[in-house]
């Protein structure tokens, strides 16, 4: 063993040979699992804890393991220790750190644990803590774009289909649409952070363990709901992984739908918003350009996020049970997401509050292009015309007004009424985009009184994950150490 | 239009020209929307039924198209009408069956509608029952696995990590891994037919609706629990379809894992287990081999439905609000997986079903391997000695006893000794499996009560998910139809 | 065997149950490989004819089996013969057909060969055909586009990044920028053409055979430039499927650029270009909508063939030698991707077609957002001033003009100079993107005996890739089963 | 501009505002980007030597920036500069360093290019040499393989189809198979360096440059073949970033395939193997084991390398031109793929040395699994049996093996004549292992001389691909930069 020369490690006596330093360098997961550091100690302090209160450790090592583990917690905390070295994986540089600190009686904390139920346990502790984070970033967001939607509850603007001009409509309404799609991924959010709220500690390698340990204790101390019910699916599931990368990858494509149109809206072309210098981007050669560069990474980071959804996925695919090496990539592939959509959200509240909108060229916009010819269609209607044959007829008038170069309302009633004969004179009402908005009082749709109705809403909505939010805590354990009772004898 | 050669179609009056075949080829998607004909009718009958409770249509029409409808569903369910033909898509198809059958009144159908939400609500509807499909078919593998666990309680082998034998556990034990892996897909499953449960039906384009229409209605008529909250999210939302094929590949994950174990179990090295000849397949050369053909299909096809959800995500990335043409490339996708998944649940059923456990077999691999290793530190833990110093022992232990050639427990007790000094005389009882597996009554482990209180909540979840199962109902609007009251005061 | 039941498949005398149903139904490739009927079977006539050429079938077993043969892609060709029924896949529905004309002489056709090579040869020979069909379509859109650029040597449009207004350019010099990507997916289409022209026939399963055939004969008689190298290699390969694969990936990614500028220029806003109604599609709620279908479908194809890959390479990962079931995952792939890259370039020729672009407003397009700025940069250069301080001064020149609401051309030169000092009066010369253009005379760039130079460049390289098409031949043996001469001495 | 507080940056004159700091922290790929440093330098000197020679610089400046950027490029590669700091990117960084030493003469560089050009410019570059880099990696691979397989010419082992032993083969002739697929992955590298081997610089922005470059003098400097044809294609292209991407993925997933078999070999059921303990990892709880963790994460990081493969597809599609900065991606996703392929090839050239293959265990694994069942067949197909009849006579044979228990050859005569009317007593020599390899004689196939054959020609294939590397060169600028001839008149 270590005589041999092999490095002092977790398996030292079976071996014979120091490793091969390329392998090491391949397999060692140090350098990224670092990040891991905080959550990693909050589960040892919770299973030593366990393994105290259940008599496995006595109370001079346990006490010895909880002040050592403590102190390093402190001072990953405050900087003071840095977590870096030659060491395998974070569980290793923690090992050796409370040995070098309290000796001998370090070697009693991987009493009835292993790394496989152990490093499931602190990615699940970090990604309930990283979730909350993404939370509050998504809540800001969500709140910026509520208070535009509320400021521009009578800005028309075209909505659009096929990015072809289709229907007048307000971009409060157009505004909410994106606060709903981003409303679903908070309460995807929320559910990644319930799935991944079972506690894989006392799985072990993959059979439990033959010491009386109380696994439901250590859940408690952790804050988890709830143990894993099958010791095997514990330590081989990373479906709380899958499940947040979906999340992630769908949060992104949600943004990148946004961020094309501020990419489309701040064109020369559309015009319909500009960005403040202090979000824009230039050139280095052409001295006039002002690039919604942050806008453009959201929407590809989309696609960054959708592989490391399909990666991750791929490697899962097929692995028997139960832990294998693979599930080692989760971390990188997680890590990269997350970074990726808290740096998007942050960026995009950015981008929120740089946008300037021009109500006058969206209203512009609302002058070509025939957006109103549905709602002639629809007067036909209530005149008795069928609404296939309105359409056809109203198809007619809308080439009849091409061909002149006008719009619908240009053109003279005589013209109007061979295109459409039930048409009266009263029509023109029905052909001005404020009347379209004011006429379409369906449940979800522009009208004023609809999408006052929708902001409330949506802002209730909102609140609640507010409130979500405020509800999270840290895990027992984790607040028992900041309050010094670690060793106390309630928590 | 017409007159102008251009086939009658949805929007004939705006066109001046046929459309040019290879476009027409590209975009008509009838060779697979038609797969929606029957959703696409209950979607009509609901709107048609609202149209005409709130008098947008007279009671005349309202008949005429409520009763051609039914009757176009009936001949569609019964196979005496094929939904085949030239049609753009299976909107157009209906609609051109029901102006063939009752004429002009057929024209009145899409008022205040738009292909946009309709063809949305028919996708949801699809969506909704063919989950309800696939949790039945869930549901009999998670039967049959529960009863194959519940044969197996005393089945010992060996349980891996790394592909490398690591400690004994019980075939019930292994098997209810997968069962919880699984019923978290019944779960997700649940929860896509769920979030698909709004309706989309009267955001018409995008802008909802100049009549009276009440989309809460139809929602109820189409057994929605709600609407959509904004009609340009209704058409431009597509996470449904997202959710889906998450749930789809995850699942298909999932089952690709314990094909893995199928297809390895049935080689000769392992012959843990061996498949009757009715589930296996043969060489067109080799007059020997049996091979787990559908095992490797079932694995293989994890990656097709990875393919899906990446492919799907990657269309919706960066589009505007709202429609795209783009969307019209869910259905395919949607399909594809589903039938993917279904295929495969049926397969893993009837795969289940001609699996020949070896339980010899299994026993025969617990006496290679050092399986009981573990045991023998936790021994000496109990025995005072600090974990990793355990570790270390017992690792020279079976470095002696590989250089032997022989087991842990065919150490004689001196060189047991040798490696372990705190060993005693009874330390041989704690190197069977069956001692170990006693032994682990961790909650989720493998020790006898503790696999049978997981197989009773096993048994309890998957209870709960056929109780969820048996309350699915058909829409309102459907069960109507088949009791003949489409016309009925009440419904 | 097939006493028992086991309907009369290539297997039968091991297996004494008949397959399960559902797992038939689950592994069963007929429906999707039936697609290889032709190429199997030239396939299989190579194979005959070698056998018959080495004396291993005799000389009546062997005419037997050709004319058979020879018939059934007669009529399966003339469509007398439809490929279907029951069978497990085509190679069976072949073996089957043979039979029932030929009689026991069939039974002799699959000496020395296993469905593992077999089918390896058949997606070979369908892959080369199919990608030459292609190589057809991509030119006569490569033709098109090289048109549509010499008619538009002049129309001035700007250049764009970041979709801002970036530098004068001309629509031939944009339009040559697509015809370069394509020229490379034409190059990949050649490689994967050539790729895939090793022949794995008589690799059998994996081992090749103890009869004396001769694979080189087999190969030159397909057309193959070669035999695979190493038989287990030969089955378990699918490397082509993979290439062939990327190549229509990113084919795809190409028009999807491409289609996105086709979308985003004839929007209302761009108008840079319109439709012919015979290649847009309507609505069937607003009557005045012309949507860009096709161009959205080819965008979101991207996506598609995408995912195609990544499901794929999954499929591929991680498989031990040799041939697994998995492996007929490639089929579906691979045509599904095939006909979604045929489909969508048929459709880009015809938007190309239909595609009437407006020069008025592309040059109109070049009056705003400071396109010559960087003319202006350089022109001070020209006057000894460092770029980085040119830079600086045109940009605060930009911020003037903005300030102002005029182009750079319109500020009075005593403003223009106090950005500027350097400037003299001729700047307003290099401020007119026509000048802009004549200028820029890189190799490569807009200047007009520039695009002149590259227009015929990349004219020579599509009519190598002409040249090329035209010396693909059909296989040998194909071309001998045409002319009557299968039983020849000479081929 | 910077007196308004902005960081001096690239493009200060326009812009009145500090730029956002969660917008600098997302859009900055200094972090990353740094990586490109030397090439980025690579780059400069070879675009300021042209500046020079053309007279666009003159001496005065040109020298002073070529000795400055020399001098920046050796305290990099010494590691005497830290590529490190607050700038945008490293382009800036260059630039500011350059500045900080030369003073006003560095506002010159970047006369005549754009980051769009120049970053293009750079990572080719870094690609280029990262390739020549990997294809060493992938020699010494196929080298020691190729070894491995010369040492076992004559060992004998079951060839597997389906994981179902299949046919007997030798370990030379599997271990080639392998070697066939890593040839083709050389040749993509190849390619990929090739086809990343055009100049962009140049192009600028898009539009080129008004003043006198020689864009082919620049590419002539840097060692490319050739300038890109068309300047927008230049800055919008990043095809030889996916074909590598496309590359390194096919790679990992060929090396994925090789370590399943190492991680199946390596178990207790297979045991065809064993790893050294150098190359093996332990379990922290059981200390027993050892673990082939490097075999599973190089098989594992196949899924990594398809998801940035699909990442950065996704990010492409539906780009218009030109430039976006969505194509910033192409880094990470790049450098990600880089680093894991080159890292699985050092741990598989580790594992191959420090696997220890077990001859005894292999053809043990020959006497179960009737691997000489289609020997049998094809004896009787010489006696005049069809093959079909073959096949089914040994099937019935095979039954009756497997009811009695015994091998084939275990078989009484009377016995398998009952089979197989046709079998002569000479029938029990075609039933050795030795015997079926012996008689394989097809070219690619298993028998000695043939494996002689194949060893040879892998080997000189590979010898090709050395000779290719060691024809690779350093850019021409560079070796004049090592040369101490940056300012010479002839390079």
């Amino acid at each position: 063993m270590e005589g041999a020369g092999r490095p002092a490690g977790m398996w030292g006596g079976r071996f014979g040979e120091p490793p091969d330093p390329a392998i090491r360098a391949f397999t060692r997961s140090f350098p990224f699992d670092r990040r891991l550091a905080k959550h990693d100690l909050i589960g040892s302090l919770a299973h030593a804890r366990m393994l105290l209160e259940a008599g496995i450790l006595d109370r001079m090592s346990g006490t010895a393991i909880l002040t050592g583990l403590g102190e390093i917690l402190k001072d990953v905390e405050s900087g003071a220790l840095l977590v870096d070295g030659e060491d395998e994986d974070v569980h290793s540089w923690i090992e050796r750190v409370l040995t070098e600190r309290i000796g001998e009686e370090a070697r009693r904390l991987h009493t009835a644990r292993s790394r496989n139920d152990q490093v499931a346990t602190a990615l699940r502790l970090y990604l309930r803590e990283s979730v909350e984070g993404l939370v509050g970033e998504l809540l800001l967001l969500l709140e910026a774009w509520l208070q535009e939607a509320a400021r521009h509850r009578t800005t028309l603007l075209p909505g659009y289909t096929h990015l072809q001009r289709a229907q007048p409509t307000t971009l409060a309404h157009h505004l909410l649409a994106h606060v709903w799609a981003l409303l679903a991924d908070a309460d995807r959010l929320i559910r990644v952070h319930r799935k991944s709220g079972l506690s894989p500690l006392g799985a072990g390698a993959l059979a439990g363990s033959p010491h009386p340990i109380r696994p439901e204790r250590t859940a408690e101390l952790l804050g988890f709901e709830g143990v894993v019910p099958n010791s095997m699916h514990a330590v081989a599931d990373r479906d709380f992984v899958l499940e947040a990368l979906f999340a992630f990858a769908l949060l992104q494509v949600h943004l990148s739908r946004w961020a094309e149109e501020v990419i489309l809206w701040t064109t020369s072309e559309f015009a319909f918003a500009s960005l403040l210098d202090s979000v824009a981007g230039g050139s280095s050669l052409m001295p006039q350009k002002k690039n919604p560069e942050a806008a453009e990474l959201i929407r590809a980071k989309a696609g960054r996020t959708i592989g490391s959804l399909a990666a991750f996925l791929t490697v899962v695919k097929g692995l028997p049970l139960t832990y294998h090496s693979d599930l080692q990539e989760d971390k990188e592939a997680l890590f990269d997401a997350l970074d990726t959509v808290a740096g998007s959200l942050r960026a995009a509240l950015a981008l929120s509050r740089g946008i300037r909108y021009d109500p006058d060229r969206m209203r512009a916009a609302l002058s070509g292009g025939f957006l109103t010819a549905t709602d002639l269609a629809d007067y036909l209607v209530r005149k008795g015309v069928p609404f296939r044959t309105a359409h056809e007829q109203v198809g007619r008038a809308v080439r009849e007004a091409e061909a002149r170069g006008c719009e619908l309302r240009e053109l003279p009633l005589d013209v109007l009424r061979a295109c459409c004969p039930e048409a009266g004179s009263e029509i023109y009402d029905v052909l001005s985009p404020e009347a379209s908005v004011r006429s379409r009082r369906t449940f979800g749709g522009p009208s004023p009184e609809r999408v006052e109705e929708q902001l409330r809403r949506a802002e209730e909505e909102v609140g609640e994950v507010r409130r979500w939010l405020g509800r999270c805590e840290s895990p027992p354990i984790y607040r028992a150490y900041l309050a010094g009772r670690l060793l106390a004898n309630e928590l």
